[in-house]
């Protein structure tokens, strides 16, 4: 028996999701069927719509619905101290371990040969223009400890070199070649107090 | 940090699939933001368009483009022999099977007490006017075997009782390539009930 086209095409569409594979899209789709229009209508449009009211702030890069960003905007926060992340998920991963009250810089990527990630592709002049306002004295280097994440820890590494800032990468507290999406907050907290110089 | 209206949104509507729970939900959030936005309508105008073009077909109550389904229209598949499935997707999952060349009635729902799906919510009307024109030697009720499955077989038998028909269960036993060793105790004694020559 033929699929049908309409499911067809909807579990091609599910399956560009991470962690859907085949099986979950075709599960998933036939519970749709079952779905009051409404449902589907919500669900459609909040997808169609994710990216409509976000920008990225305009000093850290951080995903916001606003021209700057919540952290940002909080004098609360240390702004001698700069966390550098790889991605604005890597931000709301370390806020819910409350390890961390300084700001962040957002580089919106990672270096990466493979999926053709230049230097020139990550958020790095706002970077160099908030040091050089001169009030960040130390920078923390948090991206993933995976090949990538080391990548773009070195060169940041490098270009700081030339500013008189103390530079610092998380602690190999974090488990090597893991994703920064699965620390649980005690460990990125151990990894927040031994911290090393670069 | 508050978490962004618009991602708060899509990760409630994304929860709401099944197998998607609140961590996978915020996974394929973060995810859609790198999203293009032709690859966000195209998965949102799926979704929202499912239901769209799909009707059930009028002699089975199986899901089909057309007015009537594919399986319904073919003159090579057995007449005399019709299995009786709960949902549309069961008849995808025997297809792949390959080993039933009848044809279905989908009830579309299972009888459940605590869902409030009773008989009169089952595709049962359009069953009888089926067995009424008097093709039907055999019926297999190939519902789940959970309490709901059994108990819309044990009310198909018994509706069923006044017509010529010979009506089958599909057997209870031990899963093809499975171990023993995870076989439920139930289910033993099922298949020990239901043992063969060999």
């Amino acid at each position: 028996m033929e699929k049908l086209k309409s499911l067809e095409r909807l579990e091609e569409a599910l399956s560009r999701l991470p962690g859907v594979g085949k099986r979950s899209a075709e599960r998933m789709a036939y519970a749709m069927l079952d779905f009051s229009d409404e449902d589907l209508a919500e669900i459609g449009d909040a997808i169609k719509e994710i990216k409509t009211n976000i920008k990225r702030c305009k000093v850290c890069g951080m995903i916001t619905e606003e021209e700057e960003c919540s952290i940002c905007t909080d004098s609360d926060r240390d702004e001698s101290l700069l966390m550098i992340v790889s991605y604005p998920k890597d931000v709301f991963t370390i806020e819910k371990s409350e390890s961390f009250k300084g700001k962040y810089h957002i580089l919106n990527g990672e270096i990466s040969l493979g999926k053709g990630m230049h230097t020139e592709h990550l958020n790095i002049p706002s970077l160099l223009e908030r040091l050089n306002k001169g009030k960040v004295k130390e920078i923390i280097i948090a991206t993933s400890p995976t090949v990538d994440g080391e990548t773009t820890a070195l060169y940041l590494a490098k270009i700081l070199e030339s500013y008189k800032i103390n530079v610092t990468r998380l602690a190999y507290g974090l488990q090597m070649g893991g994703n920064l999406d699965y620390v649980d907050p005690l460990t990125l907290s151990k990894a927040l107090e031994g911290r090393h110089k670069l």
